[in-house]
């Protein structure tokens, strides 16, 4: 293992993450609301950190393999995650103890957007600018991550998306070297971040909560300015362009990079990929499902209302965004849970969404079914093809382990929670929350999870970081197979 | 299809099922309870039911394929299902609908053991007789079907247990034919039945008593004559006793089949097995969490009494019986949930016991640590290995597409309750229990199902049957491939 350039990899990433301290201080200085200090220290105690990891490493430059990128993705999260808590912990607006500060921290940048503070719209607009910001970057994180490095590392299956694999994205033709890929993810994010903000300024929110909320639908994140969250706008407008939005980052973004390159715009990637259709197809049905629902019990006064809310809410936790709105804890039971088990679906692989993915659903689907055709046949041969080609064994294999993985983790996150007292409805939902990335739960966390012991909040946190890191990254840190030389 | 003789074995097994009405009836005589009469005209409906499918077919005898042999095991389940429930329909005492009667019927052939009926102390002795032979019958279908059907069919990944491929049983030398192997399983089922009864007696039942609980034991189905359950009893030593029983029930049969064989005792042949070490690992395990957990909260006056109380729960629980104790409810929430979880991972393959099985989860455990060594060495070859011996890649899909089958009727079984209406806690552990055929709940079936709504009940019905059927039993013949020549 080449530790020393590890370290120097990770100083630089500190030294570079410290520069997300000063847009805050800036926000601080400009709305005068006495939250910069906090800002300045966090920049100074991370470039500091950053550079006593770099200076004595600044030499070694060995060629990285698979093994030390399992090791970099993990500490990219977990020694972002730590530093991204330090404004929290020295802000005395609000007040937050470590646990609080690293939850929100770690929350923020696994795009998970549970929170555990209230009283979101009289916190300094540094502080709210800062929690969007870390959701942003997470999302930035999560594209590069998923599009350009899981494949290489061949976590659960997403060699799929392996640019050498015959698959659904080799059209795509997807520049091979993870910087030039990442550069080019980069500006598509932003170029869809600035959208979004210019269309929630039209539609009625002020520039500051625009920002914000852009922030935080392309990265999935979920936060808000506000208690309400986006329930506070109370604008039909404003949801439809929340769902566009979440919607369009929830597809892989590779098939953005493929249509709009620079031979030219060509929308019918989109329609040729099975994963962006069978997304599309499970957004529709659940908000049919929820539509109907909600109609028959007649929560809402008009129909149109019933459809844009169903719509809204159904968008907003399949993602895995978790964006609500007032009215959602008031739906008969069924609906959240349908919901919450629709996030576990979550979105594309290479999107900012949560969850299992679209991808791996598929595959699990189309494998069930080759399995009870070899009940019915069992000497015939069959294979399991996405398009027209047949995938290999091994990635087959590996979105079963995946999905059994997953389901352990979930297991004893739980149960952990259990034990921590915990009641049955909020540890389920929690941890269903924060293995996809969603956020909020039902009970005690349906709007933050503030009251809960700071042990669960620790589970929690963990429980996010497997979710995001996609088990696996995570995971394989603990065999001792990969410390081996 | 050969529907003629397909007809001709349906027609065969209700008339022999027929036969079943006969004890009771006798039951009824003995204790003149008046609960005869219903038992006699069932006698006479099925027999007469049976002879009309069996006579016009007589002389069809085709050479059966796989393909017939999936209906033939899933008309074994539903048809003596529904004619089971013809003396529950037809007795004046307790008086029971439809749906209750079909309910109990089923939930006592899948060895389940949820009930719907209550003031169990109360009711002819007829009836509670019926009962707990009807679960001794299921347990005796399932080691049959688990033993010597489903390898041959090949249902998730059970066709490691086939004779001719290399494994853990292959030592066992089991008699092939279905039939001989059939014989062979009573025998030893018959055994440990009569063995179960006279400790019981022997420990302070009274012979009716004894009589049904070993019934209940052996088939791990869970019903009692009481409504307190074994906690009627209070008696440590029949606890322990129950204990025992369940923990041989548990165990594949074809191991006990190999170590009481003609050629002497062979305990060996147990202590070889790594689906039994594991099966063993995980009681004790379970024991010492709840141990602990109670001692620490201090529900029960001494140790001895606490240890008594852990190793019985954690036991009938894991192993799917779901007998009671009356101080269960008292427990912290987290050890009821963790137990319900342990009834997942259920018994050994090919035991009365239900769940997913322990073979399925070793080999799950197994491949995913062989993605996680995949991960870090990707171009090795690693093969799963039981024993000294290289498991197939079907076998190991084929666990795996068990697995997802299962999660996913679990989930629609746990929607479609909450979209009944059903509670949270309820419906997660109503579905789980009926899935696992574990029998009790949490929630509003923590001791009985009646108060649940008819569609609910309908919904547990068939998740019972596809729990029992090991779900790929029952999903094939809800596939296209199935029905076409
Ligand atoms: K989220
Ligand atoms: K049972």
């Amino acid at each position: 293992m080449q530790y020393r350039t590890i370290i120097r990899i990770t100083g630089l990433l500190m030294g570079l993450f410290s520069m997300t301290m000063l847009p805050p201080a800036l926000v601080a200085i400009l709305y005068s609301d006495g939250g910069g200090i906090a800002f300045f220290q966090a920049f100074v105690v991370s470039l500091f950190l950053g550079f006593s990891l770099w200076y004595p490493n600044r030499q070694y430059r060995a060629e990285l393999r698979t093994r030390e990128g399992f090791l970099i993705v993990v500490l990219f999260w977990t020694v972002l995650g730590s530093i991204g808590a330090l404004p929290f912990v020295f802000a005395s607006e609000p007040q937050m103890s470590w646990t609080d500060s690293f939850f929100e921290s770690f929350s923020a940048l696994t795009t998970t957007g549970a929170t555990v503070i209230t009283g979101l719209d009289h916190l300094p607009k540094a502080i709210l600018f800062y929690r969007h910001l870390l959701q942003w970057l997470g999302g930035m994180g999560i594209i590069v991550l998923a599009v350009a490095i899981l494949p290489v590392l061949g976590i659960g299956g997403m060699q799929l998306y392996r640019a050498e694999i015959p698959g659904p994205v080799k059209d795509s033709k997807m520049t091979p070297r993870i910087a030039e890929t990442a550069k080019a993810l980069w500006y598509i994010y932003l170029l869809l971040t600035i959208s979004c903000a210019t269309a929630f300024w039209f539609a009625g929110m002020d520039v500051f909560d625009a920002i914000c909320h852009s922030f935080s639908t392309i990265a999935i994140g979920g936060f808000s300015t506000h208690d309400a969250s986006i329930g506070y706008f109370n604008s039909p407008v404003i949801n439809l362009i929340c769902v566009f939005f979440l919607l369009i980052s929830a597809v892989n973004f590779s098939l953005h990079f493929a249509a709009f390159s620079r031979r030219g715009i060509n929308l019918k990637v989109y329609v040729k990929d099975a994963e962006f259709k069978v997304l599309i197809g499970v957004q529709l049905a659940l908000t049919v499902i929820c539509f109907l629902v909600l109609f028959n019990s007649g929560i809402y006064d008009s129909a149109e209302d019933t459809l844009g809310h169903a719509l809204f809410q159904a968008v907003s936790v399949s993602t895995t965004a978790g964006f609500g709105t007032e009215s959602f804890h008031s739906w008969p039971l069924f609906l959240p849970m349908l919901l919450i088990f629709s996030s576990f679906i979550g979105g594309s692989g290479g999107s900012t969404a949560g969850g299992i993915k679209v991808i791996r659903m598929i595959l699990l689907l189309l494998q069930g079914s080759r399995e009870l055709k070899r009940l019915v046949h069992p000497r015939a041969i069959f294979s399991i093809r996405m398009g027209n080609v047949a995938l290999p064994d091994r990635v087959v294999d590996a979105v079963w382990g995946f999905f059994s993985a997953y389901a352990l983790v979930f297991l004893i996150s739980m149960l952990s929670l259990l034990a921590l007292g915990m009641d049955n409805v909020t540890a389920f939902s929690a941890t269903a929350a924060c293995l996809n990335n969603l956020g909020p739960g039902l009970g005690e966390v349906a709007s933050n999870y503030a009251d809960i012991s700071d042990g669960a909040k620790w589970v929690l946190l963990i429980t996010m970081l497997f979710g995001r890191l996609e088990v696996f990254t995570l995971l394989v840190l603990f065999t001792p197979a990969f410390w081996k030389n």
